[in-house]
């Protein structure tokens, strides 16, 4: 790690399922729908979220575990090295994708969502309207 | 908690630096410039970062210890609650913030921004370009 001895502990609201289990299939995975299975026990939280609706939504790059300050843009070795806080690359310091989604539908705990590139089985942090 | 058990742990990479540290200040903190310092052992991070620049923040709200998942929007009693992730309360589940600001300079391991809603003192968790 870094210089700090503040850890700081969050804990998953849910899970992503999708097809998209290889990076073979990434090309697809921003047009197709995702669900998000929040945990039962905090189903109310999505009170008033509505098909349609742009939401943010945090998660957890759980397949990632290491990270380089310096790296070539969308890992095309002709570009040059940028710092990692101005890219979007998931090797970084903590690893948490941060993408904009459209509802889809909501029915009791599960959204359906499209956009979301984030692969089958990733945790959720957070939703924020957007 | 909420039933499950998979913490994630994260670090801070750095500290928020203002003149806001109680709510009667909140009024003015979003027009107001903050300081970003990053560990300096993260400082390469920064690199290709440019004044002007839009840049999505994330912290950790470490003064919330408690959410609820139907709360009125923006604390006002005449408007119906709404389920938490249809809101930006700092009152949630995982108490991350999110808030795109402005780069007014970048000198070493020091961001000096613009429009960043968060109180002195709170830990930068990750930045991204907007």
């Amino acid at each position: 790690m870094w210089e700090n001895d503040l850890p700081i502990t969050i804990y998953p609201i849910g899970i992503i399922e999708n097809e998209f289990n290889t990076l073979d299939d990434w090309d697809r995975v921003k047009e197709n729908e995702s669900l998000i299975t929040l945990y039962p026990s905090l189903v109310n939280g999505l009170q008033g979220m509505l098909p349609g609706q742009q939401v943010m939504v945090l998660f957890h790059l759980n397949r990632i575990h290491e990270f380089d300050l310096l790296q070539h843009p969308r890992g095309n070795p002709d570009l040059p090295k940028r710092g990692v806080f101005t890219l979007r690359s998931p090797r970084r310091p903590n690893s948490i994708g941060v993408t904009i989604v459209e509802i889809v539908s909501v029915e009791n705990n599960v959204l359906r969502v499209r956009g979301l590139d984030a692969f089958n089985g990733t945790p959720v942090i957070d939703l924020k309207p957007a």
